[in-house]
C-alpha cells in the first residue's frame, strides 16, 4: 500500500534518524524541537505496555517513542487535516501496529480508551492564553495549535489524572515563563512532580525558554531540578546532548 | 564603645570585602553562602525606604546590603544569643544607624514593627522540615537555624505578605528540591513569582542546590528564569561570578 502524500506537504526525516519518516505541511503544522526535547527526557521503564501522546500533532512524539519502547502507543489529535497527517505519517512508517491515532478532542477522552489505564501521558500542549478580545482567528490551524483555544493547561492535567494509572508518569513540555502556574496546576491534581529540566536557547542566554517536567500520580514529593539543556552550542549548531537526542537510534547501535 | 566579644568567637571579613567585620561563633552559628547569594540577588531600588530580615541569624543579609543601599534595615532573630552576636556585629561596623536588630519571633512581628510597610523582605530560612519525633534536639542553636523547629515556610510567607507594602518584593533562598512546595505557598499568599534563579555547585553538578526566587506582593504573572548560578568553578574556586558578589563595593569603587 502506497501512503498518500498531499500537495503541499513535504515528507521529512524525523531530525537526525533517518530510517522514521513524517509528513509535514508548512502551512498547516510543523512539529518543532520542542516535541522531540520531551521525547527524549522521557524515561522509558521496561513495565510500559500503554502510553498516550495528546495533542499529538503530526505525530513526532510516538513515532519517537518507537525508538524507545514496545509499548502501544495512542495519539490524540483534534484537529482533522492535522490528524490525517499523522495516521499517514504512522502508515508511512509501517507503525500501525504500535501506534493508533485518534481524532478527538482530549478532554473526556478517558471514556473512550480507558480511565486508569495508562502508563504515561506525554504532551507537548498549547503554549499561549488565549484571550477572547484578541484579533486572533481562533480557526486557525497553529493557532489551535499554539494557543489554549480548545483546552487549558488545567484541561491537559485534569485528563492526564483520569487516564493514568496510580504512579503513572505525566511528561509535559511547557514555555518557562507559566512554571509557576504549571507547578500549581500539576501539584493540585494529585500530582508530584519529580524531574524538572529547564531549556535555554544558547549558554550565554540570559533567560530560560522551555521547562521540561516529569510528575508522577499520586506519588510522594521529592524533586530533582537537572542540569540546564541549551539547545545551540557556541558556533550556532545543536549543542551535542540535543543531537544525541535526534540520532537517539544510532548512538544506540 | 569598644564591642566586646566573648570566648568561642571570632571576627570574621564578611567575605572578600574587607571593611563589613561580623562576629561568628563555630559551636553556635556562622552564616553560610546562602545568605550571601541571596543578598547579591537583591535588586534593591532607590525608592526602598525599609527592609526587613526574617531569621537574620548573626546578620550577614542586613550587613551585605548596606553596601546597596540607604534604607533602614531590620533585622529578626529568635535565639537570644545568636541575635547577641548580631547587634554586636552591627555595633562594631557603626551601622547601628542603619541596623536594627531585633530578638523575636517572626510569627507576628508585624505587630510590634508595622504591617504593610516594608519595601522589602528578605530571608534565609530553615531548609528542613522538622519530624517531631525525629532524635534531633529541638533545643539545639543550628537545629533551629536549619530546621522548621520554630516556623514553617507557609509562616515566613504568610508573615511577609502581612509586612510587604503592595508590590513589595520577598527574596527567598531556598533548597531547589523544595521548589515545587514554595511556588504553591507563595503563589497561595497573593505572591508572584516574577524572577527564579537555580544555584548548581558546579558546572557538572547533576543536580540543583538552591533557589533564589524574587517575588512581588499582589503583582502580575510573568516569571522570568535566569541563567544558572554555579557556586565554583572547574578548579574548585569560588566562580567569578560568586567572587564577585563578595566583593560588590569593590567592583562599584
Amino acid at each position: 500500500m502506497k501512503t498518500i502524500i498531499n500537495e503541499n506537504e513535504m515528507v521529512h526525516e524525523l531530525l537526525g534518524y533517518e530510517n522514521i519518516k513524517i509528513i509535514q505541511n508548512d502551512e498547516m503544522f510543523r512539529f518543532s524541537i520542542d516535541s522531540m526535547l520531551l521525547a527524549g527526557f522521557v524515561e522509558v521503564k521496561d513495565r510500559f505496555k500503554e502510553i498516550i501522546d495528546l495533542c499529538c500533532g503530526n505525530a513526532p512524539i510516538p513515532l519517537y517513542l518507537t525508538l524507545k519502547t514496545k509499548a502501544h502507543i495512542i495519539g490524540i489529535e483534534i484537529q482533522d487535516e492535522v490528524c490525517d497527517m499523522a495516521k499517514r505519517s504512522v502508515e508511512l512508517n509501517g507503525l500501525n501496529n504500535q501506534i493508533e491515532i485518534i481524532n478527538d478532542n482530549l478532554i473526556d477522552i478517558h471514556n473512550k480508551v480507558g480511565a486508569n489505564k495508562f502508563d504515561c501521558v506525554t504532551v507537548n500542549p498549547p503554549y499561549f492564553k488565549y484571550i477572547e478580545s484578541s484579533n486572533i482567528n481562533k480557526n486557525d490551524y497553529l493557532t489551535i495549535a499554539r494557543h489554549e483555544v480548545k483546552c487549558t493547561l488545567e484541561d491537559i492535567v485534569n485528563e492526564s489524572k483520569k487516564l493514568l494509572i496510580d504512579g503513572g508518569f505525566l511528561y509535559l513540555v511547557h514555555r518557562a515563563e507559566r512554571l509557576s502556574e504549571i507547578v500549581n496546576v500539576i501539584e493540585n491534581n494529585c500530582f508530584n512532580i519529580k524531574r524538572m529540566r529547564l531549556v535555554y536557547p544558547k549558554i550565554d542566554s540570559d533567560e530560560a525558554l522551555l521547562v521540561l517536567i516529569e510528575a508522577r500520580k499520586n506519588s510522594n514529593s521529592g524533586l530533582k531540578i537537572l542540569k540546564p539543556l541549551y539547545i545551540y552550542d557556541s558556533n550556532g549548531e545543536y549543542s551535542s546532548e540535543v543531537k544525541e537526542c535526534f540520532n537517539l537510534k544510532k548512538t544506540k547501535k
